[in-house]
């Protein structure tokens, strides 16, 4: 490992000779290192070192996984609606986070069980209040796509500290909304990791 | 493989037999494949087919994970308090779950975001209603201890439908609350791996 870090790429003939070894004795070891992942071989040039590391090549399983495969069905409503409005549709639906469509159906809105518990302690009346006026609006909205890394996706969830992000794709009127993912789809992933499926 | 899963255990000796090879041209194959893990050799036995398959053996490290290495500090607030002043500790502690103690300190009930939302749009005033009146108690409460592993503590999270367990130890008077796991721990430990952490 170290002589192909030092001098890669270098043939087996060369690291042979460095180890006073045949290139017999050696072949196994090479093999070894090889489909584990650590070292890589071309022909014609010689071996050369991957700069992975176990556990890396371990994890690497876990970046084959996108956004599409965990993605649950987003929950919409529009900008008019009243805040109790939203907070039933919230428990009819029985999801945490809501979506917000302007007129031309794209997305204008996020509302969370935190932004609505808050309004729902307030002095106002929550048959009156709009939910665009609680809601979180763009440029503040996180999104993602569902051809997006599942891991992508689960880090912007914790460096922005929210529960969920729309999915969303690009259209000439807006960002039209196709999906949602929560912290529960990204628990769900690492659970089914966990249990080979 | 096939020849060790159907006649294992199996000498390296008695698998060249079967293949008309020397043991020195399978050497470096068995080698191989005991070190990726899906043949195990002990001394004078032979080899053996381990029965794991690729995915299972990259899964086996997210089984070394636990509780404790993702928990969080519990919030508790006592019976007796408001609903109106669990949902100001909820905002002011920023956490999704409160947990609810008795007189002796002991896990007495559960509340989460949902429990609170629906009983803001009920007709009670929330300053005249004690949390112990719309709190999730024993036994519906669902517990994890720091010791367990990780991925057991995610299946009760998913298969339960709530978003956060308390960390009990049990002691004479009732379980103590020691932390708090929620699908935010899961999401970050599933960030984390990805990070080669």
């Amino acid at each position: 490992m170290e002589i192909v870090k030092g001098n890669g790429p270098i043939t087996g003939e060369q690291i042979a000779d460095q180890l006073n070894l045949t290139r017999a004795t050696l072949r196994p070891d090479l093999a070894i290192l090889t489909m584990a992942g650590y070292l890589d071989a071309r022909p014609r040039v010689g071996y050369f070192y991957t700069g992975k590391t176990g556990t890396q090549l371990l994890t690497e399983n876990l970046k084959k996984i996108h956004v599409r495969d965990y993605q649950s069905i987003p929950v919409v409503i529009s900008a008019n609606v009243s805040v109790y409005d939203a907070i039933v549709s919230m428990f009819l639906e029985d999801v945490g986070t809501l979506f917000v469509t302007d007129q031309s159906g794209c997305l204008a809105g996020v509302l969370s069980r935190k932004d609505l518990l808050r309004a729902s302690i307030g002095k106002q009346e929550l048959t009156a209040v709009p939910v665009n006026i609680i809601m979180t609006r763009m440029p503040n909205i996180t999104v993602c796509e569902k051809d997006d890394l599942l891991i992508e996706a689960a880090k912007k969830l914790i460096d922005k500290q929210i529960d969920a992000l729309p999915i969303v794709k690009e259209t000439e009127k807006g960002l039209e909304i196709v999906g949602r993912l929560t912290k529960t789809n990204v628990t769900k992933a690492f659970v089914a990791l966990a249990n080979d499926e």
